[in-house]
């Protein structure tokens, strides 16, 4: 039944039976949890080798001859550069390891720029006024409370299948030198499961700015989180295509080990150009002796080679693609034809949008909370929580076990049902 | 022979014999580091069982329930806290647990008042006009290297053997507003190795400051590294003394296990009241999820209690106590009498101060470097590298082997002397 075309009559009916449902739902005082980007405890078990891979000194010896248990090194050991060299086809000399968190990295990238400026910058960002950031929506909660907490500006730009819209951004950023910056989550978008084209990047490399220090943070976080195995997204090389349009100072490239090793417990890294990591390593050394090298040279003596972490990716998606396969198949038998929401079907990442009729979510989120299924809040994925349609939600389906999962989804298939027929008999 | 009441004739012999010494001693082609203030090998060889100490995912289940493989907890598992907790008498609320490195807490928590002030602050630091710290002097490079970078202007105050002079301390922060903070090494400081008196601590936490927003950077880095068996220094509780005084919130307390654990792969902490730090966690919620908490419960299985920590501190202490009793003796039987230099005896830490006659450090570190032995660059322990008197070195001998430390001592005695007969014969 299609909501949007059934006359109230149909719709006061089909109401009445879902509200059954939802009470029935309701009736076994669940407690599940959908909101949480997290890998599942099944995931975090096939690197449990990882903590007694090291045990003599020679094992923390890396092999630039340093002494991984010891003082020293400020951005990384060779070992631990070239993983991620493999993985990004990006040289070891732009690669500057950090600590758990690629989001610690972020914020202290903005940071920096507010208190320092970057390459190109005539005065500290906090300088220079009320400074911007584009935000793609909806995107990541966590890059866009970054800037909002440093007092910067968010601009919303809409999401596309092929990447933010484009000409909007051509647009703003070539008229207002105080747009700084620009939040991407380039492959497998958070929440969308949206990848770049090819001609997107190239537009962000290409484009003209305004402001001559301006930054895109390009939060590659799920690069290789391809969870089918007949079908992947590829990202064009960012960092290729600024060379050639010569804007190579213009990305801080970030990533991390969060969701291939331990979450919380990775590795970290920022790839930048040369003239920035020139400008941005003196200021590091600063602020601290180096991240720890034990859990460097412990990433790089478990996985050995980029290949096995690749190998070891496939081994993880087997176990998330059940789960997106359970969040599509409920989302499709319960409101396929309905009308009353629509859905990403990504090929990778740890997330699916759904978009429910417009001005419907936070009454989905509401019954979801009473029938005690948690959701990411809706309007996060938007800058200052606000969702102008209040129609998105982003589904998070790795941690809970599949039969949570498709307990989970059963209850938000009803309450999207039960909300979207309350809002159209008004 | 003292040098300073002793005819230039007489001057002028000993010269050509310590120049005879010296050339003997640069002809041995040596390469020593007296700079770094590093534990040694053999030290962190007694830590090597933490490597291997966790192994199952229980073990990684922390007392409250937090899988420590996965995100969650954003200040510390109640583990690592307590260990801190027991050291320091500080209760577990008041600490928050970071990554591997205190410098890096106490850089991110100036950044964090320059671009968001502290309690009491009117506006952000930053934005206040060109605020200052103290700095007791010497002290250490990286302390003032972190206010340096982030544009805060330095000002000396003299070290006494029982802490800051705290006339001066007093009579600058009760006239100046924008005197915002203050450096302390209060155990054990970097380099004298002196400890503050109860009256110093009591002065620290009484005096009225000028600005409503002034913080004691309190980095009680040695706080458990005596090194005798039958004197160590004690340190009064900075936090009872505010209580006391109602100037809680004044200190920001800072600390790690990098020289008890792994130097650079242990567990920092920041300590703070609870206004302060109801400040603080919502800002550190944004720059990061959290710290390395495998790390964490690592160094919590491993040591199991505060009391085995102290009892690892007595092993540790018979590993670093001869190499004081080396840098000791050398100075005495070479330099004692001489009047060309006075040193500091310390109970602990991790350095000695060596003030030979004003205007001959930087001529002794240039004599030594060329007969192979480094010494940290003089100035270094002060604001700006300027030592106004050109007097004093730090020497740091926990790395170096025994033997090398003689050996370095004799070539650094051999310098002292001559740099000063250079000087005295002009």
């Amino acid at each position: 039944m299609n909501y949007l075309h059934t006359t109230k009559r149909e719709l006061a009916k089909e109401k009445a039976h879902v509200e059954a449902q939802y009470d029935i739902l309701k009736g076994k005082n669940l407690s599940l949890d959908l909101s949480r980007g997290k890998p599942s405890k099944k995931q975090t078990d096939t690197v449990m080798g990882m903590l007694t891979c090291l045990s003599t000194s020679e094992d923390c010896k890396s092999e630039s001859g340093v002494d991984c248990l010891n003082y020293g090194v400020l951005d990384g050991i060779p070992e631990a550069k070239r993983i991620f060299s493999e993985i990004f086809d990006i040289p070891m000399k732009n690669i500057v390891i950090g600590g758990n968190s690629s989001l610690n990295m972020m914020y202290d990238a903005v940071a920096r720029a507010m208190l320092y400026g970057v390459v190109g910058s005539e005065k500290p960002w906090a300088a220079q006024g009320k400074v911007k950031f584009l935000c793609p929506v909806p995107g990541y909660d966590r890059h866009f409370a970054v800037t909002q907490s440093l007092g910067v500006e968010l601009i919303n730009v809409d999401m596309t299948p092929t990447g933010p819209d484009m000409d909007t951004v051509e647009r703003l950023v070539a008229s207002d030198p105080l747009i700084k910056g620009m939040w991407c989550c380039p492959k497998y978008s958070n929440p969308d499961g949206y990848t770049y084209s090819d001609e997107t990047v190239e537009r962000l490399a290409a484009m003209k700015t305004a402001a001559p220090d301006f930054r895109i943070f390009w939060d590659n976080a799920y690069a290789i989180h391809d969870i089918y195995e007949d079908r992947a997204d590829t990202l064009a090389d960012i960092f290729k295509l600024c060379e050639k349009h010569g804007t190579q100072n213009r990305v801080f490239y970030f990533a991390s080990t969060s969701k291939i090793s331990f979450p919380g417990a990775g590795v970290a890294m920022l790839a930048a150009s040369d003239e920035n990591l020139a400008q941005i390593r003196p200021i590091m050394a600063i602020q601290t002796i180096g991240s720890d090298k034990i859990n460097q040279i412990r990433h790089a003596r478990y996985f050995k080679s980029a290949a096995n972490i690749l190998e070891h990716m496939k081994l993880l998606a087997g176990m998330i693609r059940p789960k997106f396969e359970i969040v599509n198949r409920v989302l499709t038998e319960e409101l396929g034809g309905t009308g009353a929401a629509k859905w990403t079907d990504p090929n990778g990442g740890y997330f699916i949008s759904l978009y429910v009729e417009k001005g419907c979510a936070k009454r989905t989120y509401q019954l979801c909370k009473e029938a005690g299924v948690v959701l990411t809040p809706v309007g996060a994925t938007y800058p200052y929580g606000k969702d102008p349609d209040d129609s998105n939600i982003r589904i998070a389906p790795t941690f809970p076990t599949e039969g949570e999962l498709e307990e989970a989804m059963n209850v938000l298939a009803v309450c999207v049902k039960l909300a979207v027929l309350e809002k159209l008999l008004g």
